[in-house]
C-alpha cells in the first residue's frame, strides 16, 4: 500500500471523504423521515412517544405498526447493510492508492445508486428499479474489496 | 487536510480513539443486555435457544415476543443508526485538523447524549427526554460532517 | 500511538485490511442469501417485490413473514451488531502498533468465530454453538478495545 502521508492529502482521499460523508448523511436522514411518518401516521413503537403527537387522543391505539413507517424503516435498514460496508471497504480501497478517475467512478456510481435506491423504495417505483439500484451498489463495493485483497492480501 | 503523520499522534486523534471506543463498547453492551432480558423473560427468537433457559418447561411457548426485550432491541438499533455514522464522520473530521477544544466538545457531548439516550430508552424516561438525546447526537454528527465537507469537498 | 506513516505499510495494517475485508464481504453476502430465501419461499416484505417471483400467482399472499427468511435476517442483524464494531475498534487497535503475532491472533479468531456463527445460525446447530461463537467475537473486540484505551486514553 502507498504511504499514507502522501495519500491523506491526495485527491482520492478528499473525494472519498466527500462522497462517504454525503452518503452517510443521506442514511442519517432516514431517522427524521421515520419520525415524520410516525407523527403524521400516529404510529409509534413506544407508549411514551405518543405524548409527542397528541395529548387528548386514545394513546394506546397509537402504539401500532403502520405500513408506510415500516417501508421507511426497511429502507433505512438496507442503507445500514450497504452504506457502512461501502465506507469501511472504501477507506481501505482509498489507502491502496487507486487512480483518481477509477476511484471517482466507484464513489459516484455508488452514491447515485443509493440515492436512487431510496427514491425507488420510498415512493415506491416498480421493480426491478430497487433491485438494480441495490445490485449496482453491491457490485461497486465488491469491486473495491477485490482491489484491497489483491493489493494488501496478508493472511 | 492536515498531514496524517502529524495528526495520528495528535491529541485530537487520541481523544477521538478514546471516545469512539467508549461509545462503541456501550453499543456492544446492548447485546448482552438483550440476552439477559431474553433469559429472564424467557422470550427467545429461535427454537434452539430455549435450551439455554430451561430443560423442562414447554419450549414452544418460549419462542415469543416480549415488550421489554423489544425495547432493548430498538435501543440497540437506534445506536447502530447513530453511533456508526458518528464514528465514520468523526474519523474524517479528526483528519481535517480541528481545534482540540472544539473536537473535545463534539466528542464529549455526543457520548454523553448517547449514554443518556440509553437510560431514557430502557427505563423509560418520559418524552421528550429521549427525543432530545437523539437530536443532540444528530446535530453533533451533522456539525462534524459540515466541517468535513467545507474542508475536503471534492466532487 | 505509533506514527501512521510506518503503520500503514506494516504487516499489521495489511493483515487488518485483509481480515476486515473478508469479514465485511461475508456480512454483505447475507443480503443475497435473504433474497434467495425470499424468492424460493415466496415471502416478500414489499408488494412490488412479488413481481420478481411470479407473474401469475396470487401476489397478496406473497407479502408474508417466513421463518427461514427471518432466521437469515437475524443472522445478518447480528453481523451488523458485531462485525462493524470489530472493524472500527480493529482499525484503532491496528494504529496502536501491536505485535504482529498478537494482532493476527485477534483477527483470525474473530473471523473464524463469525464464519462459524453464520453456519451455526443458518443450519441451525444446537446451542450453545452459536452462543460460543458470538461470545468469542465479543471477547476479541473487547480485548482490542482495552488496548486502544490503555494506549490512547485521552478524556
Amino acid at each position: 500500500m502507498a504511504e499514507l502521508t502522501h495519500m491523506i492529502d491526495s485527491e482520492v482521499f478528499l473525494a472519498f471523504s466527500t462522497y462517504a460523508t454525503i452518503v452517510v448523511l443521506k442514511m442519517m436522514l432516514m431517522s427524521p423521515m421515520t419520525g415524520y411518518f410516525r407523527l403524521t401516521k400516529k404510529a409509534f413503537a413506544n407508549q411514551e412517544d405518543t405524548s409527542l403527537a397528541s395529548s387528548t387522543e386514545d394513546k394506546k391505539k397509537m402504539v401500532r405498526v403502520d405500513p408506510d413507517v415500516e417501508r421507511v424503516r426497511r429502507c433505512h435498514q438496507n442503507d445500514l447493510e450497504n452504506i457502512i460496508p461501502f465506507v469501511v471497504i472504501g477507506l481501505l480501497y482509498t489507502l491502496t492508492g487507486p487512480d483518481l478517475s477509477t476511484a471517482l467512478l466507484h464513489f459516484r456510481v455508488f452514491v447515485v445508486s443509493r440515492l436512487f435506491h431510496t427514491v425507488a423504495y420510498v415512493l415506491p417505483l416498480p421493480q426491478p428499479s430497487r433491485a438494480v439500484a441495490f445490485l449496482t451498489g453491491l457490485v461497486i463495493t465488491i469491486s473495491m474489496a477485490y482491489r484491497v485483497l489483491i493489493t494488501a492480501l496478508y493472511l
